[in-house]
């Protein structure tokens, strides 16, 4: 048994280690997916020893749209990604570079109509303004609505459940969202719930940004086991540390939280407005 | 003073909002770099009342190079780009994407050449065997040697620090790494220290992947002060709970540690064998 743990864990590293050396990208060599099974294969271990269940096949998709929050992607994306033998995608309207709130840009490897059809989990990342643009968004509406409904788990990090919500995903579900948002979910019909992590059937929902990493390495134990989730946490050394004591509004204090809530009084309103002038 | 913090708040929170606004990348317009400042000036907020000390101008570059670990960039780089003022630059050998170890591509904003030559921070990611074919890359070396000869404040997360090891920038300095790799830290005249930030003088060296977000925040307070950073915090609602306690060598046990150090063994030697062949 730990002879076949070592070589299914030697396996795993020489993937991480070797998913891209053949395929550096460049704009015209745009990775499509992850294929974590083919560089674990392609490295040459024998994985015929590792228990069945530790490798799977998910097809994982995160949407992605112009001011996305970069950090609610990557977060739970390192999580998935070390699912061995999951594809994950970036799924948008266009190939084209998309740029987070940020201005970061990141490639698509999928667009809407090349993204699979039937997901293992779909992931929508947060954002302000973007994310409202979003809601607005007819084609990005139907995307998530068709797959949503298809998809084995329907996740969000941050305010993406808001997009969850405009797409009638939550509809009936307990879920969260950031902090300054979650109480918005009741507009979309979802019962808000102060948790970093909300499960609700088929429903993941995470807090804000951060919250994405608790999230991601939840569903790694939930699609794997606990033993593969421990190499993982262990891999990102996540024992986290915070220089302070402000993550919450509770811990935060109500002068900060007051200035923070303040700040997006307007994304609120503009949420709402969005809600009456839409029907669900 | 409750009054101008608020001022200076709302022109964050519009800044985090209509940064991108202007500038949905494509592959034509590719972001430059995030001018925070220029954001707020045009989202039209009086920020005369706030401290002057909020509002800076930090040059920050974060070094992209092919197989780099894509959330030891976006930990920091959420936390590091919520400096009011700031500019963040993505620099690569090209303005090609460049592919991280779990192959999602990100657009360079900057070339080594086109890098600001007075950097106030430069953060190295870390990777496995993306790591050491930058070591191995000449072009890399002298751009990091150049730059963090020069820079304010000198910086890594993860493995990243082996790679200012390679460019003779942490001898005789206390640093960190990832938990795996920290002893190799020594090779290159550095002394391994195990804690999750390390500062020494201008080095600023943080452990494993997801230690980057303490890092990131740590280096806000610094630059700013305590109540910038707490707003910060709140933002990212970073109250971690991790679903696991398994983040590090001691809380995952000895087998889960000893199958992951088993699977870098051929990482660790390849990076003695890159000391010994190449003089400092």
């Amino acid at each position: 048994m730990a002879v076949s743990k070592r070589d299914f864990l030697w396996a795993f590293a020489s993937g991480l280690a070797t998913a891209s050396t053949s395929r550096i990208a460049t704009a015209a060599d745009n990775p499509v997916a992850a294929d974590n099974a083919t560089a674990h294969a392609a490295a040459g271990h024998d994985m015929a020893g590792m228990p069945a269940h530790w490798h799977g096949s998910e097809e994982i998709a995160f949407l992605i749209y112009p001011q996305f929050t970069a950090l609610d992607v990557f977060g739970p994306h390192y999580m998935l990604a070390s699912l061995m033998g999951a594809k994950v995608h970036f799924v948008a309207k266009t190939r084209e570079p998309v740029a987070s709130d940020f201005k970061v840009a990141v490639v698509p490897t999928a667009t809407f109509d090349q993204c699979p059809k039937n997901l293992d989990i779909i992931c929508v990342p947060g954002g302000s303004n973007g994310t409202l643009a979003a809601m607005r968004d007819k084609a990005t509406i139907t995307f998530l609505k068709d797959r949503g409904g298809r998809a084995k788990l329907v996740t969000s990090v941050c305010t993406g459940s808001l997009l969850l919500g405009a797409a009638g995903l939550l509809d009936g579900y307990r879920a969260t969202s950031h902090w300054l948002a979650r109480e918005l979910l009741r507009d979309f019909g979802a019962e808000p719930v102060d948790q970093r992590v909300v499960v609700d059937r088929n429903r993941i929902t995470g807090a804000g940004v951060t919250a994405g990493i608790d999230f991601g390495l939840s569903i790694v134990k939930q699609l794997r086991d606990e033993d593969y989730a421990k190499t993982v946490q262990l891999l990102a050394e996540y024992q986290p540390e915070p220089p302070l004591d402000a993550g919450t509004p509770g811990r935060a204090g109500a002068s900060t939280t007051k200035l923070v809530s303040d700040m997006f009084v307007p994304f609120m309103d503009e949420v709402r407005s969005f809600v009456r002038t839409n029907s669900r």
